[in-house]
């Protein structure tokens, strides 16, 4: 489907330049920069390839997704030579890589004929996972578990597309309406700090409190 | 083999339960815990499935494992909004995910005919790798690195079930003492800071010592 | 090919001493030595090989680069105990398994018949993956978004490696001049501090200056 395709290259643009600006933030040289762009941008995707076992990877079956990484990457990385990028951009891009990567890899897991449970649980994974290998790398908490309504939005994308194609929806139309409603939860959550119950209570027990159990 | 399903449902369950009390201390929302949970359990069994190239994994043959893991994890959670978890319990859970998981990937490798120091080293991986993954997404130095006398417990399980079972004991004998000899090694570690020979000597070239050479 | 078989031991030596000097500035315990050599010694084959969906993996076809990667970090555990061992030793190790690993994983990609992106991004995958999965269990920052020229000395001798085959050098050669390039590029940056661009005006932005974002 040409759609899918689209919003999959679309994701690996916004990933890669998501992976830039967050390499720029700790300041690595261009190698740097571009490995973290090439790893955010095809890691969720190299992910649901090895665990539904799918030979060869997409971006070596498809050249042009390493391709489109690298130069965004690069992109990126020029423009954060002159102009001063907001930590929101990140965000930003971060929302929009995580929608197109969570529609793309549900829809994959569909058209594989998975049961519904692992299609859900594949397309969060890849959705999310370029961005966790992204902060784990750069040696930070991953955003997913620092922000608010983020897993929550992959996960209530993918359950969307799988639900409405279980009823005969059109995948196109599943997916541009999958797409547009994790993004739009993303930038109200973004925009409004929205947030999930947390463990409230546990702030008295927090490790910084209790030094000597580590 | 019954017993060996049971064992690892029962390590899922542990697994999960540690990984939400380690999203608990690092105060991560809902979803948080949740992904934590369920990497945590089910990750050692998926990497022991990638490398072997078992194929479908695990968790996908059997959807049982992943719901356990969510409900585990979420169970969890719902218990630390009342109570508050101490922290020795996510030793004590680790523990025992630690013997369930090893002795599980010991023994599908040494049904697969694998050679011994493979077997040994797939069920050391299947039973420290989820506890790995969960400490580097919270941003934190592994257990298995900080803790003493952790892999060498989970060395200790792999080699007996192998050793026991070259020696024509019955899998299930091999795999229940293997179990228990790995829980009590470590609870005793836990109980008593039992420890191994560390690099004594290196306090003095630490990198505190020398930020310059960072 | 001989030549390359020993290159790739060679490479699992010097990974399995940098990864046990990284645990000795730690303070792991003996197992946690041998964890780290093991996993920094064949992580990034191992990565090569799921990624390229070969199976058996590398150590599992020969045990005996298994057995290497854990007597060399024994020894260098043993080792730490009389001798105070420097800094510079872990990057000098690294520089040389970097180079050990690049072109071997080029080397196997270029008798898989793949294409030249992909042929480099492998040799450098395999090259600098085992120094990202050490530093990142350690929780580091990876010395490659550290260290200035670190991917560029992996990507020149993939790429020497290619275009030099694809014009017909004989391979033992290639590969020699390969491994001297990077190994020799490398020294001569960690002697000098050679470093690449990079984003030089980002200072005023970085994270510490914006701990409210966080």
């Amino acid at each position: 489907m040409h759609l899918l395709y689209w919003i999959e290259l679309f994701g690996v643009v916004v990933f890669a330049m998501a992976g830039a600006i967050e390499a720029a933030r700790n300041r690595f040289d261009l190698f740097g920069v571009l490995v973290l762009a090439f790893v955010s941008a095809l890691g969720g995707g190299t992910l649901r390839d090895l665990l539904l076992d799918i030979s060869p990877l997409a971006w070596i079956r498809d050249l042009t997704l390493a391709y489109v990484a690298l130069i965004s990457g690069f992109a990126m990385f020029l423009l954060a030579k002159f102009v001063r990028i907001p930590f929101r951009m990140l965000l930003y891009a971060d929302a929009i890589g995580l929608a197109a990567f969570t529609v793309s890899g549900t829809q994959v897991s569909i058209n594989m004929g998975l049961p519904g449970l692992v299609v859900v649980m594949m397309g969060m994974a890849s959705g999310i996972f370029g961005g966790i290998i992204r902060d784990i790398m750069a040696n930070e908490i991953p955003l997913i578990f620092r922000r608010d309504v983020y897993a929550t939005a992959s996960l209530v994308g993918a359950v969307w597309v799988y639900w409405s194609q279980v009823h005969q929806l059109s995948p196109a139309v599943s997916i541009m309406v999958g797409f547009l409603l994790i993004m739009l939860i993303r930038f109200a959550a973004i925009r409004w700090h929205l947030s999930l119950p947390s463990f409230l209570n546990t702030a008295s027990y927090r490790k910084e409190n209790h030094p000597e159990e580590l």
